[in-house]
C-alpha cells in the first residue's frame, strides 16, 4: 500500500488491523461472545473443553464430536520424557512463566504434526497444547516443591483434573467447577497483547508452537496476565495495613493521591462492566464463604467501591473493575499459590492463542500481505546522506 | 484515543507505530543505517561486538569500553548446567529453532538481573544473550551429532569463535572475518516482524529473555529468517535441474509462470537495491573462488539476472534480490549447514532485538499507552444483542 497511516505512540490502540470471527467485545456495553455466544451463557453452561473446540472450530460439538476431542485431549496429557527431565534439572525458584515459556518449544520437538500445512494438523496441535499446558504447570509446581508429578486421573473434568495434578488430592466438585468456569472466562478476549503476539509470530509462517510461546511471553507481563497477581499483592498490602489500624478508604485514597494505579480495575477497551469480572464478583463472595475467607472478598469490595467514588470525583467514569479484580481471590481460596495464578491464565487462553493462530494461518480470503510489519520513524542521529563518520577505535 | 483507524489486512504495512533512535531504512535509495552510521562503512570498519554495542548504547564505544564489553561477553559464554543436560535430553532431529526458543527462558531463571528494573540491567542481560546464543548453537550442532560441546576460545573474535565452537577447528580467518561482516550486516533492520514480536511482548513488562523469545520464534518462520535457508534449497534444486540438462532461464520461467516466489528476491521496505545484499554478493564470489563453489554463485547470478528480466517485463521493477539471497552460499561455503542458517541469522538479530526492547522500555518522554493493543474487526456469528442460544448438549 503506498498511502502512509501514522498511527504512531498510540500502541494501537483504537487500530484496526485485521478481521475475526473468534470473539468480540462491546466495551460500551459490556458483552463479550465467544463464536457468537455470550460469556455468560458460556460460562453458566459450557464446560472448558466444549468452549475449547467452539473457539478452535466455529461451532459448538456435537455430542459424538465432544466426546472424541475430550478423549483426545485426556490421551494427550502425558508429558515426553525429555520434557520431564529437564523439569527436574531447572532452578527451583524459576518463574513458573519462563518454565511454560520453555516447554512450549520443548513439546513441538515432538509433536508428529509438527512440519505439516494443514488445518487440521494444526487443530491437532492446539488440542496437544490445550490438553499438556495444564499438566506442565502441576508438573512444575510439584517438582519444585520436591515431589514427583501425577498421572492424570481421566474421570476428572478438565480443571478438576489439573488440580488433581496440582495439589494430589481430589478437589471439591463446586471448586472443581468453578476454576471450570474460570477457564471458560479467560479462553478469548480478541487481541490482547498476547494474542496478537501470537499473530504476529505465525504470520511469518512460524508454527503454532513458536506463536503460543511468543503469547506465553506476552502475557507474562504484570500489565497482562501479571495483574491478577498484582491485585492479590495489593490486597495482602490492604489486609496488612488494616490489621495495624489503618482504614481501607485511607488507603486507597493515598495510593491514588500517590499517583499509584488501583490495580484490576480499568480496562484498554470496556467502558463499563466487564462481564468476566460480575461472575467472578459473585463466585468470590460464595467460595469465601465457603473457604472462610470472605474477607478477602470483602476487603476487595471496599476497595472497589471506594477507588469507584474517588474516580467518579476525578470525572473518570469509565475506570471499572475488570476480569482481574476478582480472579486472583477465587484462585487463592481454591488454594492456588499467588505465581500460579498467571499460569492459569495461560492454560485457559491457550484455547484462543491457538484458534487466532490458526485463523490467521487459514483465514478464508487472506488478503493482507503475508507478514505483520509495521514502520517506525527514526528519530535518531543522521549526519546527512552518507552517514556519520566512523572514526577509528585508536582515534575517538 | 478516540478517533478510530482502520488499517484492516495490510500486516501494518506502511502504517507508523512508533519512534525509534536504532536504525532506519530509505528504501527508495537503499540504505540502511545504524544509529546514524552507514551499514556499508560498519561493515568495513566494525566487528560485530562494536555493533552491538553501538546498537544497545546509541554510540561508538571508546577503547576501553569496548574492551570492558568484550571482556564480558567472553566472560559470559559458558551456559549453566542445566541449559547443557537439558540439551543433552532432546531429540535429536529437533528444529535448531525450537531449541533457541526453549533455551533463551531457559537462560532467564538463572539471570541475575532479570528481576531488576533499571537500563543498566536490561543491558548487562543484552550482553549475556548476545554472548550465550552462539553458544546454544554450536553446542545442540554438536550434541546432536554426538559430540562433547566445546570450550569458547577467548582469544577468537565474536565470529571466529561460534566456527570454533560450532567446527571444531580454527576457521580461517578470512571466512572467520566474512562470517563477523555478515553478523555486523544482520544485526538490525528497524520494525521487521522479529522485532516487532519481541516489542510488542514486552511492552506488556515482560521481562528481556520473555521478549527475545518470542523474536525467536518470528524469525522461525519461512517468511522472515528462514527465507536464507529457503534460497539454499531452491539453489540445490536449480543445480539438480541444471545436471539433469535443464537450463537456469528455462528453470526461472517455469516457476515464475507456475506462480511460485523466487526466493530471497523482494523486500517490504527496498523497492531498490538491498545494500547488504551487495555485499553479500561479493562475498559470495570471493568465498566461491577460495572454496571451489563459484558454481553456487553463478547460478545465483543467474537466476537474479532472469528473474530481473522476466520482473521487468511484467512491470515489477521494484524486486530485487535481497539480503537473503546470496547469505545462503556465503554461509554454505563457509561449512554451515542449512538448518543452521536461520539460527545464525538469531545470533546477530539479537544485538538488535535486545535494543528495540531498551528502547520499548525505556524511551524517554514515553507517550504511548503502555502496551500494543489494536481491535479486529468481529466478522461472524452474532444472533442479535443476547447472542446465539446454547443448546444442550443432548438437543443438538
Amino acid at each position: 500500500m503506498d498511502q502512509a497511516v501514522r498511527v504512531k505512540n498510540i500502541g494501537l490502540r483504537g487500530v484496526t488491523v485485521a478481521d475475526t470471527k473468534i470473539s468480540y467485545i462491546d466495551g460500551d456495553n459490556g458483552i463479550l461472545i465467544y463464536r457468537g455466544f455470550r460469556i455468560e451463557e458460556l460460562a453458566e453452561k459450557s464446560s472448558f473443553l466444549e468452549t475449547a473446540y467452539l473457539l478452535l472450530n466455529g461451532f459448538l460439538p456435537g455430542k459424538g464430536q465432544l466426546e472424541e476431542f475430550s478423549q483426545q485431549v485426556k490421551a494427550s496429557r502425558g508429558l515426553p520424557d525429555y520434557v520431564v527431565e529437564s523439569l527436574k534439572k531447572l532452578p527451583k525458584d524459576a518463574e513458573p512463566m519462563d518454565v511454560i515459556q520453555a516447554c512450549v518449544p520443548l513439546m513441538a520437538m515432538t509433536d508428529p504434526d509438527l512440519r505439516e500445512q494443514a488445518r487440521g494438523a494444526d487443530v491437532r496441535m492446539a488440542m496437544r497444547l490445550i490438553a499438556r499446558l495444564p499438566v506442565v504447570v502441576a508438573a512444575w509446581h510439584r517438582i519444585r516443591n520436591g515431589l514427583e508429578p501425577l498421572p492424570s486421573d481421566d474421570s476428572l473434568s478438565h480443571a478438576a483434573n489439573f488440580l488433581w495434578q496440582l495439589q494430589g488430592e481430589k478437589p471439591d466438585p463446586e471448586m472443581a467447577r468453578d476454576l471450570e468456569v474460570c477457564l471458560v472466562l479467560h479462553a478469548d478476549h480478541t487481541f490482547n497483547a498476547s494474542t496478537f503476539a501470537c499473530r504476529e509470530v505465525v504470520s511469518t509462517q512460524a508454527h503454532m508452537y513458536a506463536g503460543v510461546a511468543a503469547g506465553v511471553g506476552a502475557l507474562s507481563g504484570s500489565l497482562h496476565g501479571g495483574a491478577n497477581e498484582r491485585v492479590m499483592k495489593m490486597l495482602f498490602e490492604v489486609e496488612a495495613a488494616v490489621k495495624a489500624g489503618k482504614d481501607v478508604t485511607g488507603w486507597v485514597r493515598d495510593r491514588v493521591e500517590q499517583g499509584r494505579k488501583i490495580m484490576g480495575m480499568g480496562h484498554a477497551v470496556y467502558k463499563t462492566i466487564d462481564p468476566r469480572s460480575k461472575i467472578l464478583k459473585e463466585m468470590s463472595l460464595r467460595l469465601g464463604r465457603k473457604t472462610g475467607h470472605e474477607n478477602w472478598f470483602h476487603l476487595l469490595t471496599q476497595i472497589e467501591a471506594e477507588a469507584l467514588k474517588i474516580f467518579q470525583e476525578k470525572g473518570k467514569t469509565t475506570i471499572k473493575a475488570n476480569v482481574d479484580f476478582y480472579s486472583g481471590s477465587v484462585y487463592a481460596m481454591i488454594g492456588i499459590p499467588v505465581d500460579l495464578m498467571t499460569p492459569i491464565f495461560a492454560i485457559s487462553r491457550v484455547s484462543g492463542w491457538c484458534s487466532h493462530i490458526i485463523e490467521e494461518k487459514y483465514a478464508e480470503a487472506q488478503e493482507k500481505p503475508a507478514l505483520y510489519r509495521p514502520q517506525a520513524e527514526y528519530v535518531g542521529d543522521y549526519c546527512g546522506p552518507v552517514g556519520c563518520v566512523y572514526q577509528a577505535l585508536d582515534a575517538r
